[in-house]
C-alpha cells in the first residue's frame, strides 16, 4: 500500500480550546507523526465543577508514541501550550517553538521538573526543522500574543499550512506585520498548498478585522479624559495592548503599575526575549499607593472575571495596599469570552457599587480581536489557493460555517472533529478511522478521565443534595434500628416544618426492624432499600430526590 | 410629621429579574402601600445549583401587610409575575392586571389552589383603579409580550410613572402602537410627572430601537429560501414574533406546528383574550411528521437553551415523532440572555452535528429587542420631563449608566437598589431607610432562604467532593478503630495509584486507637479530628481538601 498524509485532531476541533492536532505521513498505520500544539481548556461550574484544567486524552498518541517525532507549539496561549507540562512525560519527544513561546514553555516545564532543553528554540521561515518526512517552517502571523506562528509543513504528499490562531494585521504594535509577499511565496512555491488547516474562531464576524494600531488614539483620549485613578485590564499575554495602554498612561503623565503575576511574567519574558522593546518603566504597588490618584494607571489581570485575579480582588476591596474609590475609572480592554459573562458582570457590578465608572470594548474603541474574521479567513483562502480547507479551532457550528465558505469557492472541505483520522493524500479529504478521544481533568493534582464518574457525582450532589445514612449491623446479624442520617445541601425542614432527617430516620427504623435475614446479610440489598426509602421520603416531604450514600458497618464478635 | 411618598424596591433593582417594587404614601411608617410586580429569576449551576426558581424575600412586606392595598402586575413575563402563585398567600391582597396578563396570572394561581377572582382585570387608561391614596392607570407600552403596560400612579405628592418593561414601537404587530399623544397628555396633566421609574435593561445599546415590523420581510425571504424542514424558536410569550413567523410560513406554502407547552398556552390565551386575531391554523406533530419536509415550519420553545424545552429535545433526537435531518434549517429568532451562552451554544452545536444549517438574530435580520435602547430611554425622559428619574430593571452598572444619563440632563436621579427606602416627596430622592431583603429559593417544593447554607453546601460539595466517615463508639466509650470512609465526587486513586479511601481509613484508625477518653466522649472533638485528618490526607494524596461529613454512632448497652 502506498504512503499517505493524515490529519487527526485530538482536541480543538469541535470546541474552542484544548488544541492538539496530529499530522502523519507514511504507510497506513505506520505514519511518522508530529503533534501541533498541546493546550488546555478551563473547567466551569456547570460542566466540570472543581476542575481547573481540562486537557485532551492522548491515549491514542501514547500508544503510538514510537512513531511521534516531536511537538510544535504555534504560540504561547494556554489553549495551545497549557497541557505540555502535564502530559509531556507520556510522550517524551522534543518540543519546538519560537523564542518567546519556547521561553514560556520552558518556565512551565521547569516548574514540573522537566528539563528546559526539552524545548528547542527555532527561528522563523526560512529556517526549516526537518523531522522524519516533515519539513516544518514557522511563519509569523499576528494574534493577541506576540510571536504567534503559522506552520508550513512540507511532506512528500504536498504542503500543509496550519494557521494556528491568526489575524491579518499590517500594524500589530508588537511583532511582525502581515507580509503578503511571504504568503504569496508560500502559496506559489512548488505545486502550491495542498491543505489549509485554518482558524475558525471568528467566522461569524462579518466585518474585516481591525489592526491593533487603531486603538492607540481612542485609548489615549480616554486616559487623558479621566480625572482620578485609572485601571485597565486585558489578557496578560496581550503585550501589544499592554504597550498601547502603558504608552497612553505615560503620555497622560501617569505612572504604570502592573498587578497580577501573569502580567509581570509576560512583560518580563517579552523584554528578556527581545520581542518587547522600550516598554515604559513601571512602579510597584507600594509606590502607586502613595502617588496622587490622577498620576497612576493600574494594569491588571482578570479581564475574564477570574475570581482570584487582580480585577476581582480590587472589585472586592483592598489589594496589595491599593483600593478603588468613587470617581475612579476602570477599562475592560477586552472581549468577554462566551460563558464568562456572569463572572465579568459580577466584577463590573461590584465596581459600579463602589462608584467607579466602567468602560469596555463593546463599541470597538478599546478592543480589537486577535482572530481573523470571515473576510480575513476568505482572504487567506484566496491567498493560499489550497486544494483542501480543514476548518479547526472552533465549535461544530464554526467549523460548519467555515466549511460552507470554502465549498462555496469550490474548495474541497469537511468538518473533521476530534478523533477523526482524515486521509489528505487525494483530491478531497476522506475519513479513514475514528480513534478514541476524550478529556482529562486535572483535579487537585490528579489527572482523571472526564467519564470516570467523579465529576458526574459532584454535579448530582450539587443539583440534588446528598443524604448520608449509616447502618450498623451487630455481631448476630441484627441491624440496629437507629439508622443515622446526615443531610448535606438539603433543606432541614419540610414544607410543613418537620425535621426531614428525623423523618427519614423514622422510616428507616421501620424498615430495619422488620427486614428479613436474607436482606440484612446482603450489603447490596440493605443499600438498595435504604436508598429507595430515603429518596421516597424526601420526594414526599420536600419534592426532591437526593443522592444517597449508605455506609453499612458490621460489628464483629471479638 | 407630614405625609410622604416612598419607593422601596424589593427585587429587580441591582439585577435583571425578580421584579418587585413597593410604593407608599402616608405618614412615615404608616404609609399605605402597593406592590408593582412580583417576579422570579432563574437559578443556575454556578450560583444556585439545584434551584429552579428564585424570588424576592418579602419579609418586610409581610410584616407590613396590613398596610398593603394590592399588587399591580405590569405584564406576563415570569420575571414580573412568576412569584405570585408562590408568595401571594403571605400577602393576601387583590391582584390587578390587564386581561391577557390577568388570565396568565389566574392560570398560575389556580394551579396553586388560589381562587381565580383574586385577580381583578382592569382596562387601560383612562380607566383608573383607586386604592387608598393611589390612583393607578395602565398605559399600554410595547414589549416582547402583548399587553405590557406602564403604570401612571397618582398620589397626593404627585404623579409617578413606572414604565415596566417597554420599548417605543409604532408598529408592534400585536397590541397597541406607541402613542406619543397619550404620553404627551400624561406628561402635561396637572403639575406633570414627579417621578419616572424607568427600565434600564438596554441602556448600553446606543442605536435607536427597531420595530417588530421590520422583521417580516427578512423572515419571509429566509423561509422562502429554505429547501427542507424549517424550525424557528423564540420566547413563547413573544406572540408578535410567533405571528410574523407563522405568516411567513403560510406565505411560503408551509403549515405551522407549535411545539412546547408554553407556546401553545400563550397562543391559546392570546386568542381567548382577543389580543391575538387571525393567527394561522396550526397542525399537530403527528400531521407535521407526515407532511413533506418542505411544507412545514416548526415553531418551538427553548430559545435560551433550556434543557427540557423542544429545541433541546430536537437537538438530541426525536421529539413527539419529529426529528431533524441534514439540510433542515433552524432559526434562533432571539437574543441569548447573558449567562445562557453555553446552553444555547450546546444546542447549536448539536444541531450542527446533525447537518442542520443555523441562523440567528445576531445580525439584526431576525430579531429585535423588547426593551428601550439608550436613545429611547432618553426620549422617554424628554417626553415626560420628570423631576426625578429612578433607574430600575437593571444590574448595578445599568442603573449607574441610566442615572448618569438623567443627571447629564439636569434631572435628579440616584441608584436605589433592593432594600433602599427612598423618600420621593422633595425635589430630589433621599434614602430614609434600608430594609432587609434577600432571595428565596424554591428547592423541590420548599422555599428556603438563599443564605440558609443549603446551596452553599451544595456548591462546596461540587467543588471539593464529599468524604463521609462513619465512626462507631461502643458501649464502653471505646471507638471501633475501623472507621468507614465513603467518597463521593472524589478520585478513588491517588497520583501514585493508591486507594484514597483506604489510606484515609488507615490514618483514622491510628487516631481512633490512640485517642484519649476525653476526646472520645465528645462528639464535637471526634468530628473535628476526623475532619482534619481526612482533609489533610486528601490534600497530601490528591491535592484537594474535600468536604467531610462525620456520623458518630454510639452503641448503647442493652
Amino acid at each position: 500500500m502506498s504512503e499517505r498524509l493524515i490529519y487527526l485532531p485530538l482536541g480543538g476541533a469541535g470546541e474552542i480550546g484544548m488544541n492538539a492536532y496530529v499530522y502523519g505521513y507514511g504507510a497506513p498505520g505506520k505514519e511518522r507523526l508530529i503533534l501541533v500544539d498541546l493546550g488546555v481548556t478551563f473547567g466551569d461550574m456547570e460542566g466540570s465543577p472543581g476542575i481547573d484544567l481540562i486537557m485532551p486524552d492522548l491515549t491514542w498518541l501514547e500508544a503510538n508514541r514510537d512513531r511521534l517525532e516531536g511537538i510544535f507549539i504555534t504560540h504561547g496561549h494556554e489553549d495551545h501550550l497549557g497541557a505540555v507540562a502535564h502530559l509531556w512525560s507520556r510522550l517524551n519527544v522534543p518540543i519546538y517553538a519560537r523564542k518567546f513561546t519556547g521561553t514560556l514553555c520552558r518556565l512551565k516545564l521547569e516548574e514540573a521538573g522537566i528539563p528546559a532543553d526539552t524545548v528547542q528554540i527555532v527561528g522563523p521561515r526560512p529556517e526549516v526543522t526537518e523531522l522524519g518526512p516533515f519539513k516544518v517552517q514557522y511563519v509569523p502571523v499576528s494574534h493577541s500574543i506576540p510571536e504567534s506562528a503559522a506552520l508550513v509543513i512540507d511532506t512528500p504528499a504536498g504542503r500543509v499550512v496550519h494557521t494556528g490562531d491568526f489575524k491579518l494585521d499590517g500594524t500589530p504594535i508588537v511583532g511582525d506585520p502581515f507580509d503578503p509577499v511571504m504568503w504569496h511565496d508560500i502559496a506559489n512555491e512548488g505545486p502550491g498548498v495542498k491543505v489549509l488547516t485554518c482558524d475558525s474562531t471568528n467566522v461569524f464576524s462579518s466585518h474585516p478585522g481591525r489592526s491593533e494600531a487603531v486603538l492607540a488614539a481612542p485609548i489615549l483620549d480616554w486616559v487623558v479624559a479621566q480625572k482620578n485613578m485609572v485601571v485597565a485590564t486585558t489578557f496578560a499575554s496581550n503585550i501589544a495592548r499592554l504597550k498601547t495602554l502603558s504608552e497612553a498612561a505615560i503620555a497622560a503623565d501617569r505612572k504604570v503599575c502592573l498587578l497580577g503575576r501573569a502580567m509581570r511574567r509576560m512583560v518580563s519574558v517579552g523584554l528578556e526575549t527581545g520581542i518587547l522593546t522600550d516598554f515604559p518603566n513601571t512602579i510597584g504597588p507600594d509606590e502607586a499607593a502613595n502617588m496622587p490618584r490622577n498620576k497612576v494607571m493600574l494594569l491588571v489581570t482578570g479581564s475574564q472575571g477570574e475570581r482570584r485575579a487582580a480585577s476581582a480582588q480590587l472589585s472586592r476591596g483592598r489589594y496589595l495596599g491599593l483600593s478603588l474609590k468613587e470617581g475612579d475609572s476602570f477599562l475592560f480592554s477586552s472581549k468577554t469570552i462566551p460563558g464568562n459573562e456572569r463572572s465579568v458582570g459580577r466584577i463590573m457590578n461590584a465596581l459600579s457599587e463602589k462608584g467607579i465608572e466602567l468602560y469596555d470594548g463593546d463599541d470597538g474603541l478599546f478592543h480589537v480581536s486577535g482572530h481573523a474574521n470571515r473576510p480575513d479567513i476568505e482572504a487567506m483562502h484566496d491567498l493560499l489557493k489550497p486544494e483542501i480547507v480543514l476548518p479547526m479551532h472552533g465549535e461544530h457550528r464554526h467549523l460548519r460555517e467555515h466549511m460552507n465558505i470554502a465549498r462555496s469557492k469550490g474548495i474541497a472541505s469537511m468538518i473533521a472533529t476530534n478523533g477523526m483520522m482524515v486521509d489528505l493524500t487525494g483530491k478531497a479529504p476522506r475519513v479513514v478511522d475514528q480513534v478514541e478521544t476524550g478529556r482529562l481533568y486535572l483535579d487537585g493534582n490528579v489527572l482523571i478521565g472526564a467519564m470516570d464518574g467523579v465529576v458526574r457525582d459532584r454535579i448530582r450532589m450539587a443539583l440534588n443534595g446528598h443524604a448520608l445514612v449509616s447502618v450498623i449491623v451487630d455481631e448476630d446479624d441484627n441491624p440496629i434500628p437507629d439508622a443515622w442520617v446526615e443531610l448535606s445541601g438539603l433543606p432541614g425542614r419540610t414544607r410543613g416544618g418537620a425535621d426531614l432527617g428525623e423523618h427519614i430516620e423514622g422510616e428507616l427504623a421501620e424498615f430495619l426492624e422488620t427486614a428479613d435475614r436474607k436482606t440484612v446479610r446482603d450489603d447490596a440489598k440493605i443499600e438498595e432499600a435504604v436508598r429507595k426509602i430515603t429518596r421516597q421520603v424526601s420526594m414526599e416531604e420536600i419534592g426532591k430526590k437526593p443522592e444517597v450514600s449508605v455506609i453499612i458497618s458490621r460489628l464483629m464478635a471479638e
